[in-house]
């Protein structure tokens, strides 16, 4: 699964942002399946700001997409 | 909470800016929740300045889609 | 072959984002035919957080405009 | 103040360009508000090609919204 | 020549991916005229995966652009 | 002078193209006027795949602007 409930569409903003995290993870799962492997990257990875910047960065474009698909829940 | 007031209508592009800032802050506290943790990691990430433009990058990217769902503004 | 089926058109979002990681991984291929290599220096990018989010982020870019041209699957 | 004038409008490419530089600067300000920090930051950053790139991109990006605004000043 | 045929229009998605990738491919040229130096790096760049990363990167989005302009060759 | 002749607009993907250049080069230029430490810089940033590949990256996105100001010169 890469996208939850296989749709952009959700109610609000908060569950746009909710979707662009789930869709980041699920795309770093889909490269790497290894569960054990994910955990033992994430410390070194949630201790590193540069890090946590670009994983924030990858967040922002896939919430740029759902936001335009939800027509900014205007 | 990823979006403060869940809605990215602002009244006007200073608000608008404010709320990039904060949407991209609460993403990296959803990653790393460990308030000490993220307060630690402050200094380095602040006395950088590559690390400063990563940043003012992904705040950039909230702003475009903000700015696009308040039609900029106009 | 840079784009399967050489369409953006997918009937959902789960296969447009299954779309947007072919097509990142063709251009990889393009840029490094060789498959030995490839597959040299699939353990480190694997194995390293930092290259899963640059990949991650690559992903996305794709996504949006896969999704912009199925119009968000609306 | 991240925004200056608090719009994004402008009267022509030359002033959207620099209204992009100058709502960078404020956002890395807004990061790291000491004065003296940021300029003993400066040397090394605009001694650095690869740092004054990165710096360029984030104005691409502010500009990107800014001409979108503007619509383009047509 | 910057852009091959001085055109953004292609027949179809595959001919505008391959566009994208020459457009990358001439900026660098531009920005490194040297035949013999591009080749010389190349090797370095062709055997990391984070180096192909990147450049399947500046592909996106040149492809982006490609295919707005071919109204995603729907 | 951030934006030659004040203007977004070209005749052709050429000259747009050219424009991405030339005004991804002025935003350097205005962060780091000292023109002897930009041609300093130089020898280092052409003869790295990685500096050219993220040069690369800033050309694409301003023309991703410039496009859109020509509307894609249809």
């Amino acid at each position: 699964m890469l996208v939850p409930e296989n749709s952009l569409i959700t109610p609000d903003p908060e569950s746009g942002r909710e979707l662009a995290i789930r869709i980041a993870r699920l795309t770093v799962k889909a490269m790497q399946p290894d569960d054990e492997m994910r955990s033992a990257l994430r410390p070194a990875y949630a201790g590193n700001a540069d890090s946590l910047t670009a994983a924030a960065h990858v967040v922002a474009i896939e919430f740029a997409t759902i936001a335009a698909a939800n027509n900014y829940w205007r």
